[in-house]
């Protein structure tokens, strides 16, 4: 029996086991983990009513605990979120499976020939919160890289995660996989998410998802690698020579598509030699969104003046500052001051500017010519996301199955010894 | 002026300006930091003399605090020494850049292409011991790589490290480089370790280069990403296929050919079918090794016995602990068991013994007959390395110029707007 009085016990526990369910997992064949998850996603559709009625017991304490509408429709499942779910799962068993790629490989003068071969990390903590699909979503990327997980969701989300993971590790059953490949820290225990973080050597990475306030804590506290991303303070700037409608378009939908999300645009940034900076903030101020601006903004648009906190922040609403810049340098110098290093983006004509922006702006990910809300894993062919990473270390932008591999060296040698 | 009475102020500071440096750095072409490095190379050589008195400084003041005749060898430079440390920053000039390699490319389905593409990782700290040739070694894979570096040497070595950091920033200044690309920490600040430790976001990783002491407080303390490796604990199981005379040189090589390096040998595994084992034990006992063995090894060789603490033990000396296991099963178990992570080899004809042992292994580096020996970074074809690393992110086993670079991704669109 697991202490759970004891949380640095409990999860050492749960992490020897899932280390050894994780060397189970990596020998695996590609098709077991396939099946597996095609086991799981059938589990899921089964237990739909049940998941149906967990939920509605999360979603009921969850209102008399007085949380928020856009809290509570974090939390609520309903049929077609299930079903989304499920087939979640079963889009990510048909992803390109990176276990055991040969990355590179070279023969040494000596005969010796060296290959470099993906192989999985190990255990993977997750610690999330409200959203109860990221128990299926997670817990599919890390069996089909070959991964153990270890999953920590929001309290409030308790009753619906426990029995997505039923449902989940019911799948793996059937698949003869070790149901302690993902496994669920219960909630009650407040002191377990910080013994995750501790767990130095038991587990290998851990990735937060969920507000600000969460992975803040968890890049303040860890003391295992983490993947992650705290802020997307992500900028647009319009060049001079940039298409008028095209730029027009790019800034509307960097901004408006969706405000809430962390590829979301909050700064906008126009050259001093654009043509009709004025048009850029009517299309922003006419799609609804509040406009915050530097004294060269003023002085052709009415809107409210930006402070000096407002480069620095990331409103995730219909909020945008907007500053007016000399030139690609001085939209670099902004950038290089307040980028978070998620996504920024140029728009212009000019291919010289436009490839010396992309050289020199020092984020997960630079766009040239396209709206900051294409950051995200399935825009960018990977099929799903575990998160966006924008440390510099392992993997960076959206991550998703080869950003759960590592390498190991296999040399195959016929006797070479060194001289 | 740097607070060097504030440690962290210090850091602070020294790692802003490095940032700065890195941001240049990143942006000179493969000629531009290829002859920097020559300048510097030149640059070493004409300040021979200067370095060569600054060590006899060290040397004598070493000798009266008492150090080890094995600790003086690893302080005393030579005229050898120095142009072999200049030879070297020349060879890393010759390497392959990967700065601005294109990782892969995708176009998606709305024209959008995206391309991940090599980028240094930043600011570099490396925190080393006795060893000055590290102040070279590694300000050269520094530079080569686009990174500002952040040197902290081992006070018994600070003339020295000062004499070589002075040259070669002296060469950064002929190739018009910022010299605060490579910056040397004062020894006389103990606490500075600790501030390079905490400094998250201000450097991007740090790498120890140095005995167990310094590796277990880097890793302990570091709030940075560290890439290193603890112990070297290798073993080599060779199995009932093996060939005899092959099985007795690896052996032999593994264990003896150096002693102290972390790629040697540290446990013998031998299978119970192998015919022989008595020659494997009597190889490593003529070419002067003691051994350790368990009940099954003393049955048929006059050797000491090994205890527990024997086979999670890093001798780094002519010691060998051996051990009878029955067949690959168990020399996996074994291994999974005790071995560091390092390097572990098999010596066998069968195949497919061979290819398990390789898939299942889960160390950096995993060989078939071939010596352990062998794990290091010029024999692996790198031209140089930074360190070896044991842990699951990032970069594992010998890293060189690709470890110290990450990747960002580079999208270019005609206008694309997410819908």
């Amino acid at each position: 029996m697991l202490d759970t009085q004891n949380p640095q016990a409990m999860i050492a526990g749960m992490a020897a086991a899932a280390r050894r369910a994780a060397h189970q997992l990596a020998r695996c064949s590609t098709d077991q983990r396939r099946s597996a998850l095609l086991r799981a996603e059938e589990a899921i559709r089964a237990a739909s009513a049940e998941i149906l009625a967990a939920n509605a017991t999360d979603v009921a304490r969850a209102k008399a605990a007085g949380l928020t509408d856009a809290m509570l429709d974090r939390l609520r499942l309903d049929e077609a979120r299930v079903a989304g779910m499920a087939a979640g799962i079963a889009t990510v068993a048909t992803l390109p499976d990176p276990v055991g790629e040969v990355i590179d490989t070279t023969v040494r003068p000596n005969g010796l020939e060296l290959s470099r071969v993906r192989v999985p990390i190990g255990v993977i903590g997750i610690i999330y919160e409200s959203r109860p699909n990221v128990t299926a979503d997670a817990a599919a990327l890390c069996v089909m890289s070959g991964n153990a997980a270890i999953l920590r969701g929001g309290s409030e989300a308790s009753e619906s995660n426990a029995a997505i993971h039923r449902a989940f590790c019911a799948g793996l059953n059937v698949a003869d996989l070790p149901t302690d490949a993902v496994q669920l820290v219960g909630t009650t225990d407040r002191a377990a998410v910080g013994a995750m973080l501790a767990a130095q050597g038991a587990i290998d990475l851990v990735v937060p998802r969920g507000g600000k306030g969460l992975v803040a804590r968890v890049q303040a506290e860890a003391r295992v690698p983490v993947l992650a991303h705290l802020d997307g303070i992500n900028h647009v700037f319009v060049h001079a020579s940039a298409d008028p409608d095209m730029a027009a378009e790019i800034v509307r939908n960097a901004k408006m598509r969706r405000t809430g999300v962390c590829g979301a645009m909050e700064t906008l940034l126009i050259d001093s030699g654009y043509p009709d900076p004025a048009a850029l903030v009517r299309a922003l101020l006419d799609a609804g969104c509040a406009v915050r601006g530097d004294d060269r903004v003023r002085a052709f648009a009415s809107v409210a003046a930006a402070d000096a906190a407002d480069w620095d922040t990331e409103y995730l609403d219909a909020i945008c500052s907007v500053a007016m810049v000399d030139g690609v340098d001085e939209a670099l110098a902004h950038i290089a001051r307040h980028s978070s290093g998620h996504t920024d983006a140029i728009v212009a004509a000019d291919e010289g500017v436009a490839n010396r922006f992309l050289a020199e702006v020092d984020s997960a990910i630079v766009l040239w010519n396209a709206s900051t809300q294409f950051a995200d894993g399935g825009e960018f062919g990977l099929g799903a996301e575990i998160g966006i990473a924008t440390g510099r270390l392992h993997a960076r932008g959206p991550v998703a199955l080869e950003g759960l591999t590592t390498y190991k060296w296999i040399g195959r040698g016929t006797g070479q010894v060194r001289s």
